[in-house]
């Protein structure tokens, strides 16, 4: 299980070759929020996510020799890229298992960043099958994109840095957003937190029909979504919490906040205006829950806005419908 | 004059007032550039660029009596959002004269920052007499762009950043390449890199057919730019160098680089896709430089991203020609 030892260890391992992001602010944003808005910019992270923190965690830690075979994610998104390049900073193989329908950009930049990129049939293969063989013929080990101690450990020095330095602005009590698909990141981000300023509260933000955190949390059990997509917050659809991370914010997460999909490119918007970052769908639904649902919460919110591999084409819809 | 002492006591007046913005970096930039570039994103500022810092740095030295009286200065852009701002949160007035025909957002943003906002007719009126007069009557104190020993001070705190970053990387030899219009940027930065790190050599990006500093580099003596607009890289377009800066210059400063508009917006959409940052036209020249016109340069550069400030149209226009 991680805690925050392991996040501690993992923060050294990750030292010198992850970004530390920095909070922004902007008083028009706590304008219309209402309260005070920090941003803690994990967009500007390696890789354009803080997907890349989790997959060093993971490389990082592996035996040489074990490492040395290489490793194996699937993914179409932030996590397949997060992990090709930790894998080749290392001087390791990956093997990314991607959709064949997925975006070629997305297909690109994954091979860009050093990997063997697998395509499959998503309709007649079976992804697990093709990862099992694979894994078997060549000795890769599994990277999971959240149900894994060490990614929730990576992610997690996340929430060090959110904590220092919510302490140095001599913040003692927040309310922290954090977009939420497994769940890998505001679980990371909860445990530190809990040992590091015990006063700042984790929230996961959902797109609307994708709330499956925020339903699990409300109902103590794990609830699944009913759709399978339709939302433009692509990285965070995921089906339903993890067995690892739900646990965790069971103990440790305040309510969930739900976003939709016009909330998060007006966020994308204003994050363009106010900020100067770009920020993807999913990532900018924190963002969008602290300006547009803070009712419930306090004087002082923390959103991350955790990636920003945007196409351009959302991009420019989120400008042309939410002028500044 | 402007020396390390004066950037190291503003430095101190600006501490926890202005944001120590990141230097980031993509392997998909060193691939186009054909070598190591680093990215200061100075857009990450308080009002979107740099000049927040010389408006600090200028409005927090002056006498607390005289400073009650408020601060005037000219500008249609990013140095009245940085005075303005900086007026205000010392709880002091603030005056910008601007033409009648600035672009309405950056009107309202200078407003909106707390400013008494005084149109002038740029064909009918003078707008040195309307700031004389207005000075006179009300006591203010005139904040210059770029030609002001203070002002040059704060843009150097930038440079300070810049040489421990280098250091904490290793970097003893880089050519640092910074968008430049009246030289207060860059004449900050020369400075504070003379002292601290002294391997690091600044250039200057400007635009085609304002590549004034350029040619005054090159002939010992300041040249004026035949044309008075017609670039998009609004934010550099001053007429000349500055009686302060070009001096300093002279002596600090190499060869200056020149980048078309094409480029600038080529660089606008790479800092989008492989950084996550918004860039303007004019902040994006040393990026461009960098990118495309690096023959002349070490094996790393470090480009200044000094602002942000972009209208949408601009920005999706650079997104359209120059897609990833």
């Amino acid at each position: 299980m991680t805690d925050i030892a392991m996040i501690e260890a993992a923060r050294a391992r990750l030292d010198g070759h992850v970004r530390r992001t920095p909070l922004l602010s902007s008083p028009f944003l706590d304008e219309i929020a209402g309260r005070r808005v920090l941003v803690k910019a994990e967009c500007l992270q390696h890789t354009g996510s803080f997907k890349f923190r989790g997959a060093w965690s993971a490389v990082s830690a592996l035996a040489p020799d074990v490492r040395a075979n290489g490793v194996i994610a699937f993914s179409s998104g932030n996590h397949a890229q997060g992990v090709a390049y930790a894998a080749k900073l290392h001087g390791v193989p990956s093997v990314i298992i991607m959709p064949a329908d997925a975006p070629r950009i997305k297909i690109a930049n994954t091979r860009a960043y050093g990997a063997e990129v697998v395509l499959y049939d998503r309709i007649n293969e079976d992804r697990d099958a093709i990862g099992e063989r694979l894994a078997k013929e060549r000795g890769l080990t599994l990277i999971k994109p959240f149900d894994e101690p060490l990614v929730i450990a990576g992610q997690g020095t996340t929430g060090l840095e959110i904590a220092e330095d919510a302490t140095a602005l001599g913040i003692a009590k927040a309310d922290v957003l954090v977009p939420t698909g497994g769940g890998g990141l505001i679980s990371g981000i909860s445990l530190a937190l809990a040992a590091r300023a015990p006063g700042l509260t984790v929230h996961p933000a959902e797109p609307q029909g994708f709330d499956d955190m925020t339903r699990s949390l409300a109902s103590g059990k794990i609830e699944r979504n009913a759709a399978q997509g339709g939302s433009i917050c692509d990285a965070i659809l995921t089906p339903q919490p993890g067995n690892i991370t739900f646990p965790i914010l069971s103990r440790l997460s305040g309510a969930g906040i739900v976003v939709t999909d016009d909330e998060a490119l007006h966020a994308i918007s204003l994050a363009f205006n106010r900020l100067k970052i770009v920020v993807e769908p999913g990532g900018a639904a924190a963002l969008a829950a602290a300006l547009f649902h803070g009712e419930t919460l306090g004087d002082t919110v923390i959103a991350v806005c955790s990636g920003g591999n945007v196409d351009p084409d959302i991009f420019k819809l989120a400008l042309d419908r939410f002028p500044a």
